[in-house]
């Protein structure tokens, strides 16, 4: 008997604000971290998530980044994330194979582990690396270089 | 004897600085003028291009710019202009059967059938409609409340 092998779901998440090259080359390595075939669900932060976790609502509204995100060849799905943020009940909802978490993404990180291992769940946590210096490869840099433009 | 259609080509060009959904949108429809299984090739303004234009570089390099463009979905192919831009040069190079033109490429549609008149070329233009007023459709909003937003 031949079992066709599971396609391996990957999850990764981020708020996406300013869309830039570091972005998709992060989905793009975290796809590949699911081999072949794999499957990229990708949860994009509710706004009132940033503002909570950061103080202040992304530039861009929740609905026009998750579209967006969508709109990126890499991406399978793009969903937004819940309103009261849970690792368990994210990984309850996408039963990811793999988590995929970025090299700013440390606190993220921390708490998947923690879920991971409170819950017994068997997915493995892989962390992206950074690519290159490359100069625009953060939204912050991108608002920077937008204000000193600007005060010019 | 059955021929096999064409696939049609289709070229649509632009900056594409801050990408946003507005782009996205705008390059759909562009896409779906020329029919089922439409390809879709886009020309990324180059950096100095815009300088002679609008008098200021774009936020994001332009090498970014076009590896972004071509990382979305709806693109098949995304290439950076002519040093020297001449829409002449560039539908010998492409030979698109649509040329599409935005909303707020006034200019461009100009010189395309100023063009297409001189030369008795064989493109058909498509000019692409706005997108409801979402809040963010254009880079300058975007750049507007980023400014705004810091001067708080």
């Amino acid at each position: 008997m031949v079992t066709k092998k599971k396609k391996r779901v990957v999850l990764a998440s981020g708020t996406f604000d300013l869309l830039h090259l570091g972005h998709v080359r992060f989905l793009e390595e975290a796809k590949k971290a699911g081999g072949k075939d794999a499957e990229l669900v990708v949860i994009v932060a509710r706004d009132s998530t940033v503002k909570a976790r950061k103080g202040k609502k992304p530039v861009m509204p929740e609905d026009q980044r998750r579209a967006l995100v969508e709109s990126l060849k890499v991406v399978d799905e793009a969903i937004l994330g819940l309103d009261d943020f849970s690792i368990r009940k994210v990984i309850e909802r996408i039963k990811p194979d793999i988590i995929a978490v970025g090299h700013d993404q440390d606190g993220i990180e921390k708490e998947v582990l923690k879920a991971i291992e409170k819950e017994k769940l068997a997915v493995e946590v892989v962390k992206i690396g950074r690519f290159g210096k490359r100069e625009l490869d953060s939204s912050s840099k991108i608002v920077r270089k937008i204000i000193e433009s600007f005060n010019k």
